[in-house]
């Protein structure tokens, strides 16, 4: 069985934040993850991951989910490594993928392929490599006629060899029994007094095993960020790829300004994204919607055909052929059915909008279950709290609920109830009635004219 | 008299939409409509539309304005042109633009110019050619002694003849005699077994015709899509475009960001748009206005001073120096006069708003004409609509509307009138007149030690 | 004592506006002040503006700040700085700097090393020049054994001058004295017939002083714009520096989009600004911050772990932990105190929001001083003008605002006062205490099937 390696034991300084480098995030998720994903898409589910600065946040975001192992000191990639022989001690028979934990783009055919290769080459070490158009601050890759002969650092480079364009991605494919024998033979003989990962592949050949590289078709498999201005290269980069991913399968971008996608965003052909939306989480958009300008849908199931516009929707499902906005804010746990359409400054949480219902503007509908055809005034109100508890509103098909109602939960409205504007609802209301709660309206004459005297 | 043939046939397989690929759209408009505008700009008015893949649709858009004909297989731009015959013959005398329908962005002057020199070298056929800085994947413009000799395809062409820079836009001008002579000639022999418009060059010179190539200044008449990531280029170009002809007006922009302004905008000179904010449709925009960030605009007249901030607007009219947002709805049939000021979660639908009047928050004010220097209070809502019919609400010069008052249309207010907060106006109330609806607050005491006993 | 003379009276044609150029903005400030704040910056405070086109703008912005003094008729760089001889023969003994007052990325360190350069050379003038990456259009810098012989202007210039790349910023240091002289031998025999400053070099190496140049570190030196083209160039390397400089201090960008953040203002590390935000003026934002999507601060005090979310906020503080939007307005002199939530249509105004209180929906708060842990239901509002005069609420802590409440100001309510939905309080309540205005809801069965009879 084959082991995954991956080192997420770096700082990165230059973020001024206390937090360990692969856990910053790119389109949202950890740079930890992004690399979790591509092993776990290569069918590596032997995964450890060694943890060095800030390492409580480590485990507390895999929670279990991989075996860690912590680097005390941080002595160099080879270091690092060895923090995991017992790990690798534990299944010696294949081979361990070594990763960086800040290099998210390191992708499941890379992985496969590279193992192909290092596996059919008989390799103790295959690095994984990439051709870059400016190879400036990467080791360079030194082939010879059977393999590579060596790794050369931008320090190290002669003015010839500075000019390769192959350059070392930092993930490698190791013959774990190998990589183990290796590990023992590095040294600290060096300027910063490391344990270099990269001195492996002399060591191999000095021993007479073979070490190969797999050149990888991702040019973005290099890719690391030191500081935020890589990290947002990283985001940029990330976002440009699903923007042309979904492209691809027929989604219409006319500007793509202020968009972005997550990775497990899926969207019909057809829909077309609007500047300023953002799409996060699980979120699924069905086909020929409109969604934006200024949307941002966070794990939403929307429907063919719905309209968003200047919508903030977390949670909730939308169906077909709805038509929301501008300026709605749809909160977790609602449900909105069909046909239904929802206006201007209107709010809906936990609830249940049955098909065709209209909730035109400035309402609150929070913890309700709401029938088909039922149309809500303006200023409409669900009092779902009291101030100790929350409770339920129902109301049933076809009512038609007056404008600044205050409908005081639990209460359930029957069929076709109407509400007399400024009604504020105490119990409950039987079908085809009308629940109304007025006052006799006066008019005082003259009143302004006192009021403003010598003013108007 | 001048005889245009647009080729709107195509299908656009990588676009993932049934929709004819001129139907696809560039700054809201479908490329076809950019050509025929271009046409209608150089003044030709005798237009045939060759229309094949999803063809109702194109009926469906051109609704009669110009003549259409189905082009039922598919075998290539000659046979397109070739349903075509008809149409020519009742028009021999003249000449024949041929366009693609999918090349939004070939202009009037150069279907002028092209003319004008198709006319006075005496051509048979006129190539519309461009320079490309990249002509890789178009038609190489092969020049001769006396016109030019050939139409080289990218696969075809030699090593030197890829070097040319001059390229095929895909737009001629036919004497049209000649054309539909020319049309007889065509044949399928070639790999793909279609009828080739190209190939009416070499059979002009071979009939001792001249063919010639005019030049466009316009580098962009070649653009085209074949997916959804070239018509997101083609709406990237144009918007661009727009944005650039503003500045030369003398609009400020200080980043475009999320700008997007269709073409028939119009916008006066020391106006600023902020970015976010999207312009559609037949909307004007004064001078020395502010419009964003985040405005959504769409066919309004706005004059000169306004400022627009986080606003959507649709076919309504704003005078000068009114100043509304943020978050703010303007619905259809709205006029809002000078000097009015709206606040924050407003929506004006289908009303006359008078001079000076404030609507500051959170309100509604639909189906009614309301005079000048009135003040609405937070909350008002003018109760339009009672589940049957809608009705209107008229309200006086100088009114005071309270807060969360209910205007319960049809209801006239008369000048000056005061409302109560909280009043539910039920009919009409004449000048200098308060109306009030409220019951006498009572105070009971100790209530909360009571309801939150042993929780306070 | 060093002179700083600013030419700030040209005019800007192509800006189509009538406006002295130096006046258009470059991130929300005049350009004319980021010359000013560069002289500052670099210990110079005896500063003279020559003023022409439009001077009157130039008077009102500086209001006193600095001498001015006006050009009448505009011919030439050199008469703009003669207009300033009686400036500067007050204080003769220092040195002179001249700076265009359009050219608003001269620095503060480009000035004093400048200067530093100057005196040491022994110059009677420096230019200040830059290194272009495409110098076409400048003047270009002849330097020869000692300092330079000639700055070369583009029409002038020869094929190899051309391809000099030190271009001239149309920023000097002169020796003061010097300068007063050298004026006095400037000509008008030219095809402009105008004084040109740059001729002053010639003067001065023909009476046998010295001319030096000063290469900045800043390419940016010599950026100015003669459209809105150029000046949306200058506000976008501006914003784009600007955001560079928040990435280095760890502030957090994954899409930089509509992004536009001013100069004054300070945001801390961990911080993440979503695309679509502009901060502006003297707004301080804490660490570990999320502000954005779309939001626009004007001027105020965030501190650290605030979460914004589609917010206006305006000369407001906003203290630790507080999370508003999304689809909120806050306006000026509001304080928003720690722990507190503000949901969605929110609008707050010169009111205290105390600590952990809610205010979730639909609400307006203003004129207000509110009370902590005190809940606001849905649709509340302070009622805080009469038409006359704008009035206080104070709401005690722990109170629970019902619904659509109006609360008519000046009014006191106590400590954990309830009042109940739709109840409008009139009057000061006491603590512990209800207040309730509500009639007694009725049924009206059947009352549908009359009114919709037959549509039902």
């Amino acid at each position: 069985m084959d082991n995954v390696i991956i080192l997420a034991g770096g700082q990165g300084k230059r973020m001024k934040a206390d937090m360990p480098k692969p856990m910053f995030t790119v389109l949202e998720e950890p740079m930890l993850e992004w690399v979790i994903k591509a092993c776990e898409g290569a069918g590596l589910s032997r995964i450890c991951v060694v943890k060095g600065f800030e390492a409580a946040q480590i485990d507390a975001y895999l929670n279990g989910r991989y075996e860690t192992v912590l680097q005390e000191e941080r002595l160099g990639t080879g270091h690092a490594v060895m923090q995991a022989i017992p790990f690798m001690q534990q299944e010696q028979t294949g081979n361990t993928l070594v990763l960086c934990g800040d290099a998210p783009f390191i992708d499941s055919d890379t992985i496969r392929n590279a193992l192909e290769q290092h596996v059919q080459e008989g390799n103790a070490v295959t690095v994984i490599t990439a051709l870059a158009e400016n190879p400036k601050g990467y080791g360079r890759i030194l082939r010879g006629d059977n393999g590579i002969t060596c790794i050369v650092e931008e320090k190290d480079a002669t003015e010839e060899q500075r000019r390769i364009r192959e350059i070392n991605s930092g993930a490698y494919w190791f013959r774990t029994a190998d990589l183990i024998t290796l590990l023992g033979g590095l040294t600290q003989n060096n300027a910063q007094g490391e344990y270099y990962l990269t001195d492996t592949i002399y060591l191999a050949l000095h021993s007479g095993k073979r070490a190969g590289a797999y050149l990888s078709e991702n040019p973005d498999v290099v890719l690391g960020a030191n500081d935020r201005k890589g990290l947002l290269m990283l985001n940029t980069v990330a976002r440009l790829a699903q923007i042309e991913k979904h492209l691809e399968n027929g989604v219409a971008f006319t500007c793509t300004d202020g968009i972005t996608i997550t990775r497990d965003v899926e969207i019909g052909a057809g829909t077309e994204i609007l500047p300023g939306t953002i799409i996060r989480g699980k979120t699924k958009i069905g086909a020929n919607c409109i969604i934006g300008p200024n949307c941002l849908i966070e794990n939403c199931e929307i429907k063919d055909g719905v309209r968003l516009n200047y919508v903030q929707a977390y949670q909730s499902v939308i169906e077909a052929g709805v038509k929301i906005g501008p300026f709605v804010h749809i909160r977790p746990n609602s449900h909105i059915m069909s046909g239904v359409k929802i206006g201007d400054f209107v709010e809906i949480k936990n609830s249940t909008i049955g098909e065709n219902t209209a909730v035109a503007h400035l309402t609150y509908v929070g913890d309700s279950d709401v029938g088909k055809k039922v149309n809500f005034g303006c200023g409409t109100v669900t009092v779902n709290y009291d101030g100790i508890v929350k409770s339920r509103c129902e109301i049933g098909d076809n009512c038609f609920i007056g404008c600044n109602t205050n409908l005081i939960a639990p209460v359930k409205l029957g069929k076709a109830v109407y509400t007399a504007a400024g009604t504020t609802v105490t119990r409950d209301v039987p079908d085809y009635s009308l629940a109304i709660d007025r006052g006799v309206m006066q008019v005082k004459e003259g009143y302004t004219l006192r009021k403003l005297k010598g003013k108007l």
